[in-house]
């Protein structure tokens, strides 16, 4: 099947939110400028990137004028551009601080990738001055913004599984380069953890609602691996929930690609397997009855997240990932290698309550699919 | 897992094989143009369709000029564009005759939809006219160019099913709009059969090399239907291959989505199911120790389709499925036809041989895959 | 999961029906003698086979004296046994009539294994002696009896699929024996048809309900294999039902073993597959909103079967699955091989309404599971 | 497809190994005693049970006389028969000792189910009593025995999967009955793990061959349920393997049934889902290749383990699972539980080398099937 309209369906751009992408990696090549390109709320309105001929020809590629490539040292140019009104910051971790706080500054708003930033203090700092500019800022956790993960989500909400007593996720994959940012511990401000395990913390974490209380990780850091010499190759880590609920997760950069959700209660289960990839997602809903494998019309992630926060700017609404959400994620994960340092369970500060850090007034249209 | 790169590396024009597109509706506008600015070996040239807004609204999405955009009476103006060698037929079948012997006529090469024509000697006269002027012409069966339909029938060429004994296979999906061409006798040439059925008997004569020396068929037209006015809703077709091996095939417009072929050995099975859609084929081959079920690097069906058709071109060679393998196709057609009118088994030239109507000399690439 | 107890939970005779198996082949050693020992509603009370030793081992294995092992001579013996009050019919096809004849004679009630006969004409004479001589009479079509079939039936009839359009079965394995009665004409009737075919038109009536107005058959015997002197080894089969319905069935005893059945309706899509073994059933509805697997508390196929024929007994019920029901299937294994011989469609005698030959008023306790 | 054969095939007796089983509740009945009837190197000649009359009906359905039928108080008599060479341990946790004291006692070889004893002290004075006797001892871990596991065994060791990276397993069902013995600590020595969540601990120390070095867990007791007064509802453990290998565990009696086993490696992955159950296992074997499903004719896991038992006294050989490697499951179910307490990582003793707690130069034949 095919996953989605690949041409867009020409119509006009008055009206959509101009987005400028900044930083044009393989993401933004596959995934992010197509989205644009077909999305019904955002357009394509500028690139940022370092090389002016990468740029150049990328804007021509999408149907944009030489004039819509910008070098990261023409950024601030984009102030003068009121038909962009949003920055999506496709950027290595550590950069993503200065880039939002320079887009707040010009009064755009900002879609990050996640992790939100390198560490918990740049990702404080980077709520605080899009709060101080007045610009709204969401995390692109694209899990949060899918049918597939919204079904299971409801489910649980639902009692259909029962109490909540057990989860578990994976998230695994190789990585061969040893050159890339992602294995650059000042760039990344990890290894697989902030890049990949933190699809399965913030799946968790979204999928029941709750936050947890206390963490234990375990790592392994090759001692002979040249990929592995600032950042560790795996990590393994038990969330304990409130009310008894435990989880366990499983991250790596050095083991066959997998990516899992299964999420046990007392009556039945819910299992994502695949659970992260770009398309092909299933979700298996299992109790007494049977299991039931509930199918969606074809999405694109990209759109329904770039979508989400137009529809945000449009309306003057809250995301429904604001920045709290991506801090708290880096508050998680400090802990996580904290305890993998020490070898010793760390408590985390309790939040009490349901979804505390998602705007539950602003819920994603997606919602309805798993209803 | 993500389909394809959906943004084209921009890279030199040069020593690859212009295409004009001729027909933009969705297959046009979804797979094939993505496909062509996706090729190694080929690109998107030119556009043709009846409306100029349309056409330069395609052309700009697509990079090119206004000026690449022609209306069909502008058709014959593609003669003076060098940097046009080929021409990509996606108009309704009763058409293809005449855009085919336009193009053969301004010296174009031809990649020409499936069916190839609205009838069997519509089709010989297309493939008399490409042979009369010097130009190449392959019929878009694009399951003959994936690695799992090769896998496949490199797997039952290798022995490893033992004697084949039995096929089946299905295409069948609901057509909801009675006004589409597919709908209309005249334009389409019939119903389901030449459009999703073709599937199945293309499939099951590439997959065993094999021709059918008869056919058992039955149809169901039901009368009070305005969409089956003029075409059947479903046919059931049996065909006899040498040897005593016997396949089953449904097809319908008013059935279910379903795409399977299962070919059943002495010591094996292979079951293709989802057997036809543009991504997530999934191909099975079981024997007595197991299943095993193989997988291959992301592909692009119609990209390496149109890459097999220009590097025809480029090398001059014939392509795996010239306009022979599509005249076969109409000529069981006919028959099947015949037998669902008259009740009665149906005998059919006999043909000799291994893949007697393919270019058994000029394989695609993909064969390697199922090596 | 464990299929099904093995060990007869030690309980009272009284009440239950006795019967007595007649034949001893891997049938009743594996599957019925089991099924009567954990039986609700049943019990073993006595054997029959050709050899003394063997009967008198197989009645001390189960728990039986040595007299309540027959010869086939000694059948008729069974008419002092007041104990005895049904037979199980387990022999070579051709001996089905005069062992039901003989048992009808003594009073018995009959569950005679599928097919009913080795032809049409001792089908009926088999109808008839139990109609005469008052005893009730059962064909053993455990499909007809198991939660999975009727969970299928129950969404047809329910409308989940919609209208439904076209149908496809296949059941094939491979025999190795050139000795076994299976490959006798004379013993068997047939080949793969009657034996393992039988489970597809089976079935496929059963599903709908409906009967068959025409058929058309190709049929494959090699000139070279032992195995095939007598019988076909496979046979294609196509059969029309009324309203334009359609099915596709292949069997044979050279192909991989497969078991499949498939029914495409407009909206939705029913799937059994595996569709005939004795555990491990597997049934998928799928429709727009995705696909469910039902699941079942275990269950024991022949158990069901001789609870359903005892409970007819204690209750004098007709049971669901009469001996017209199997004269029926005879009728439309004539017309198959008559097509088989002539290569020509063959029209049946129309049978309006549903589930004609069937017993609706004593639907067995299985329904409900699908309900 | 049917399990197993169901019914004996009528032998002799001579030169089999008689078995007594002692404990009958419904693992003895459904799978033990069935196993011992269709084994072929043992046979069931005895049985052990509290009431004389559930003992005589036992017997007298496994064709058994009334004397083969014991009380606990009549265990010792079992000494005066020769013909019992083995006793076959079904009795609650805290019972094993005793009986198996007695038994060694008596000269009788032991077949004890896991975990071995209710704590690790009982475990070493059963293997103790054992090797003072000179009697064999061996704990009945089926997964150790099964082809399926053996075939992910055997490609983990043949490095299919490259190195192993990280390893998941789960365990969980839903325990209803207060009453059951399994919920009185001091006839079980714990909850949910050593009953289920002890094969996750097993199979991945057996698939590995390694032996953990640390544990880490955390437990959860609700206050308010009345079955889990004094044992824990669910426990997730963590492994920390030699050479970074770390897996996370998961197990529950308040969790709807799941059964999981997942190895990661450099360039493939082994999952076996479901992992645990008597019948129906399925192993997967993924790599860049694609998947395998190995299939293996039919067989009974309750008769592989019993047939290995008897071969090893037949042979005079050590059995594969010796009390040894039952004792190492206990220290760590000790280590797990005083982690789970502490909230502490807790060092376990280091054990260098490959399956050292297994008599490698005795594995069972069915290491074959995966080779």
């Amino acid at each position: 099947m095919p996953n989605k309209p690949r041409m867009p369906k020409p119509q006009r751009q008055s009206r959509r939110v101009g987005f400028a992408v900044v930083g044009l990696g393989e993401l933004s090549a596959e995934e992010i400028i197509p989205a644009l390109r077909t999305s019904q709320h955002a357009y394509l309105a500028a690139v940022v990137t370092a090389e002016p001929d990468k740029g150049r020809a990328y804007a021509a590629a999408a149907g944009l004028k030489d004039s819509d490539a910008y070098t990261y040292e023409e950024f601030g140019e984009l102030a003068q551009r009121d038909d962009v009104q949003a920055v999506y910051i496709v950027l290595p971790n550590n950069l993503h601080r200065e880039y939002v706080e320079r887009a707040a500054e010009m009064g755009k708003h900002v879609l990050c990738e996640k992790p939100l930033a390198s560490n918990t203090q740049d990702a404080e700092a980077i709520v605080k001055a899009c709060r101080d500019a007045g610009v709204k800022l969401m995390v692109a956790y694209r899990i949060q913004y899918t049918p597939h993960h919204w079904a299971a989500k409801n489910a649980i909400a639902a009692g259909k599984l029962g109490a909540i007593k057990l989860m578990d996720s994976i998230h695994t994959q190789v990585e061969d380069d040893p050159s890339v940012w992602r294995l650059n511990l000042e760039q990344a401000g990890g290894g697989p953890l902030p890049d990949v395990g933190i699809y399965s913390l913030n799946t968790l974490r979204f999928l029941t609602g709750l936050e947890p209380e206390w963490v234990f990780a375990a790592q392994h850091q090759p001692t002979n691996d040249p990929r592995f010499k600032e950042v560790e190759e795996s990590v393994s880590f038990m969330l304990g929930f409130p009310g008894g609920l435990i989880a366990n997760c499983l991250t790596s950069y050095g083991a066959d690609k997998t990516t899992t959700v299964r999420v046990l209660g007392e009556q039945g289960t819910a299992v994502l397997d695949p659970a992260f990839p770009y398309v092909g997602l299933k979700l298996r809903l299992i109790d007494k009855k049977g299991e039931t494998t509930p199918s969606f019309p074809d999405y694109d992630q990209f759109g329904l997240e770039v979508d989400h926060f137009a529809q945000c700017i449009q309306q003057d609404k809250e995301p429904y990932t604001p920045g709290e959400e991506g801090v708290q994620d880096h508050r998680l994960m400090d802990a996580i290698y904290e305890s993998a340092r020490s070898g010793k369970r760390v408590e985390v500060q309790k939040v009490a309550g349901q979804d505390v850090f998602r705007s539950t007034d602003n819920l994603p249209r997606q919602i309805k699919a798993g209803g």
